[in-house]
């Protein structure tokens, strides 16, 4: 097997130094591609995840975006701790994890399971989950990302509806091992987001960066607008993130049928442009 | 102008004693079949919605109701705070409530301005609006209700997303003035509700039934299921508002295109044996 070829390094353009593209962002682009495209335009991190990841092959991946002298600055994802496989499931994600030298796994806790009206029930196995994956985390020097989503999806995909409840889980463990995903998306409606923000301090392991539009689509998934797009004050979101001591990568990350239908290169322009005009 | 035939008065079959059906459940059911339809199953309350009522004239709507027996236990909707005739539209609702003997106006507070993010400020607005409209209420003898919408509904519909928001306000006024709705709908997923409810005590001035399902439609207004269809545990919110003190009617409101394209007295029937199978 070659070692895929290393693209020429091309400078990070001023401001953009903090900046990671989700390859969500771009769900059609292929990885190699993708991976061309941030090198290309010097873009210094990327968000990845599980699925394309594995198509590719892990370990080819991992070499593929280090020639490409881009950072892994979170894989997405772990979590869905109502499957019957969650722990195979999530173990495997550790160890992708580490082999892509990626810090960050965020994890998305899953819904209630099909048929229960237990959400206390279900969040408490989300605690215990994560408090017997938390040694595996440690041992493979990856942090545990607890995501918080938007409420809408508190029964099918993420009982962890807020950055306060994220933290409440955090905060049992150390920092360095599980630590909490700001999503500008899920959190920005909540009036106490600004305290849980100062709260969550060194752990923020992860920020994410798109904007709210409406109407929701069927189904709510795919609604997500680029930065600059809806009524998220983004700014005041980041410049709260920096100020709790976070200073990592700023992902931008959205799921978008009109986006997901538009070539990749124009689409990583147009996340750029809106992380400089409106989250920078 | 004749009175309205006075239905025979049936006797409240037992469970219903603090039922009520809003008529948006059925909202395509005309107001007099509606009407008719409550009083001749034994429904002792119904919820009323202003557009309708308007259009069948107010007064005409006052007599109606009192003639089938039925009492008026909240009138939707004032609020939509940002609109540019907030002012006449509210105290117009208030008048209508007192018209009807519905002793409780709902309040939804409205999204943000086109165009705005500043989300603080239309929450500061809402604030003040209420407390301009809160003597004339209280002359009234109309308690406002604020209701929290899902913060799904956030930037469109209601900047007020949780029960301590709205508590956050009400409580700077009297409580038989401002008060709160309690929507199961819109309250499930939060992690402080009960809480919240516990909180609330004497300021609940209504309670709301119906079911979280999903997938959510486009727009996610009209993706409400009967109570019993979906994963909320309305009987432990039922009962932590009536443990928080609330002794009022408990009203079935479920917004659904599958559910209105439904005859009415059917709808009725399954809202009556949803309340008695998971609400009571």
């Amino acid at each position: 097997m070659t070692a895929p070829q290393v693209v020429p390094a091309v400078p990070v353009p001023a401001g953009l130094e903090r900046f990671s593209f989700n390859q969500a962002t771009a769900q059609h682009w292929p990885l190699e591609e993708v991976v061309a495209g941030c090198a290309g335009a010097g873009v210094p991190g990327i968000g990845l995840w599980r699925e394309p990841v594995g198509e590719y092959g892990v370990q080819r991946a991992a070499r593929l975006v280090r020639a490409a002298g881009l950072t892994v600055t979170s894989l997405c994802r772990g979590g869905f701790f109502t499957t019957d496989d969650w722990r195979t499931e999530n173990l495997r994600a550790i160890e992708e994890a580490a082999t892509l030298d990626c810090p960050v796994l965020v994890l998305v806790a899953g819904g209630l399971p099909a048929g229960s009206r237990d959400l206390d029930g279900a969040r408490n196995r989300v605690a215990d989950a994560i408090a017997e994956l938390a040694p595996h985390a440690a041992a493979a020097g990856v942090t545990l990302a607890i995501e918080p989503l938007h409420p809408m999806f508190c029964s099918d995909r993420c009982v962890i509806a807020t950055l306060g409840q994220a933290l409440d889980i955090a905060e049992r463990f150390d920092p360095g091992t599980v630590g909490v995903v700001v999503d500008a998306y899920h959190v920005w409606w909540d009036d106490t987001v600004y305290h849980q923000i100062a709260r969550a301090g060194d752990r923020i392991a992860a920020f994410q960066v798109c904007d709210w539009i409406t109407p929701l689509p069927e189904g709510v998934l795919l609604g997500r607008g680029l930065p600059g797009e809806g009524c998220i004050d983004l700014r005041r979101l980041r410049t709260a993130v920096d100020a709790a001591g976070y200073t990592g990568p700023i992902e931008v990350e959205v799921f978008h049928a009109g986006t997901w239908a538009r070539p990749g290169p124009e689409v990583l322009a147009d996340s750029v442009h809106g992380y400089l005009e409106h989250v920078l």
